[in-house]
């Protein structure tokens, strides 16, 4: 029987090229070798999104649009919605009962983010405890594997202590560890070299965005400040437009004697700028075709969601069952 | 249309007097005035006992038959289960993101219970955010009053202002404030005189005794212990006899002269006993045989349960539809 992933993205948003480099050319592979599930953790994205719930509910269409559109098969894809399964809330529940307060306080994952988020006293009692609801939703659905950054290990740690933990108190192996799958994949910084592509600074590439807007925001892509005339020498390194090319030109040898040219000066920011145009439509343009012929069937796609939340759903229930049984709280003598 | 009253109990345990005169009488009041819900919660008894649910799974039964054998009736009063409405555990998770991580933590009811757990840094988190999982279960039942002791009254705070947030935030009036409903009962002490009963003290007197165990129990109950020789004067005041005859005496009058005679001297503690003993049966005595005859067709009283489980699940739905239907992650697109 094949392993099982999981992973899924929070619907804030449209997917740009950083969730392509980041994340979807990982679980393209991943399909073919495991039984994979992608989850939209609408839930999730309410822990810090409550005020906006209009947000999450535009972006599951267009996630999902996107997830098919670059091959996400669902054949051998679950995809998902994670408010539609209930079980996931009531397990997360009975695991908030297996971790201390004060281990939640001190997951570094969290800190870090609080301290990106501006959260000081104000963070929602929902955020805090997100590990733990992160950890029901890996450990319902007995992930082998879950690909996440090296900075989220922390959480894969809270998951298995909670789910050794469970198995020594209810005295049975209901849940199994799971490892982290560190995929060795670039970081993209925004367009305009800033750490991250974010809706609100304007600086990311859509997997979605016509030609046109992306050679638009390509041609407007901050590059070395200091590389002022043609003849100058460049800086390659933390100069975002090689960036990207180092994750998608697959002529390493051209890009190598490009990068050589540009550090010796005399190469201009707008033939660079062109060759990443080239290398970004080769990828963008069948995903960008795929994704308008998705949109014109609609009811094709939600058939697709529909079908995977019930797969899940119905993995979902099985799980929480033997968890309650473990547990004693399962009450065979009521309906 | 009648008003809705919610009230529950942790099963970790049978009932025993306290629990008669504390919450059992004025619900059978409130059954005839009100909607009344009694909720069985054992998902909130899992916060402090999550290792020991067998305690939970044993006392459910208990807990039904004291009901059941106290006359709460069930065409009056809908009796469930808390784990089996999937509903509650969802709409704690939105709460939770409506309610600052610090807020929970000066909550002063769930500081004053940490201090008489004892923990420190081993709360569960589960127990620090149970008074959001009592808001749902408030709110979700739309309950007009909750009957509740005065150290509860920050818990009800709590859950006006979760409904107030969430209707402010998503623009409609969902849920409706409740009001604290603080019935004017006696709390009595332990039969060794200890502020409460408790089955580890073994100073508990239960709607379950035989008779002949009640008898020993109230023969062996603690009194004035300077009231060694009948003719000595006698403290009534913080005798536990005493508190249990003015819970269950209705013969006021007759127990003012007994009081004013033991206070004088020459009455001897186990006059005052048999007088308890014989108040006490004359309540606990029809329970008792009810009891009995009902423990004869559990399946029956099993009935009872699930129907009401099912009532509580069905009203239970339909408010977290409203809920989600108003935060726009209803998904009408999905089934």
């Amino acid at each position: 029987m094949k392993k099982i992933a999981l992973t899924g993205d929070r619907p804030t948003g449209k997917l740009h090229i950083g969730h392509f480099v980041g994340s979807i050319q990982n679980r393209l592979k991943l399909q073919n070798e495991y039984t994979q599930y992608v989850m939209i953790a609408d839930a999730q994205a309410l822990t810090d999104h409550a005020e906006n719930p209009e947000l999450i509910q535009q972006s599951i269409k267009e996630v999902i649009l996107d997830y098919l559109a670059c091959g996400i098969d669902p054949d051998k894809t679950t995809i998902f919605i994670q408010s539609k399964i209930p079980a996931l809330f009531e397990l997360s529940f009975y695991f908030l009962n297996l971790v201390t307060w004060n281990r939640l306080k001190h997951n570094p994952t969290v800190k870090q983010e609080m301290i990106q988020k501006g959260y000081e006293d104000s963070v929602p009692a929902g955020f805090m405890v997100y590990p733990v609801s992160q950890a029901a939703d890996i450990l319902i659905f007995d992930a082998d594997v879950v690909p996440v950054g090296d900075d989220q290990l922390p959480m894969i740690e809270q998951t298995n202590e909670i789910a050794r933990h469970f198995n020594r108190i209810y005295k049975q192996n209901v849940f199994k560890e799971v490892k982290a799958l560190i995929p060795q994949v670039a970081r993209l910084p925004g367009t305009d070299g800033k750490a991250k592509m974010s809706k609100s600074l304007n600086n990311g590439i859509y997997l979605s965005d016509s030609m046109d807007v992306v050679a638009k925001k390509v041609k407007g892509m901050y590059t070395d400040p200091n590389h002022l005339r043609v003849e100058d020498p460049g800086q390659v390194i933390g100069n975002p437009v090689f960036t990207y090319l180092d994750a998608f030109d697959d002529d390493k040898e051209g890009l190598e004697a490009l990068k050589a040219h540009y550090m010796r000066g005399g190469l201009g920011d707008s033939i660079v700028k062109k060759r990443l145009l080239e290398k970004l439509e080769h990828i963008l343009m069948p995903i960008r075709h795929k994704r308008l012929e998705l949109e014109k069937n609609m009811d094709h796609v939600l058939q697709i969601l529909n079908k995977g939340t019930q797969k899940a759903q119905s993995a979902a229930c099985k799980k929480l069952n033997q968890a309650k049984e473990a547990m004693g709280i399962n009450y065979p003598y009521l309906s």
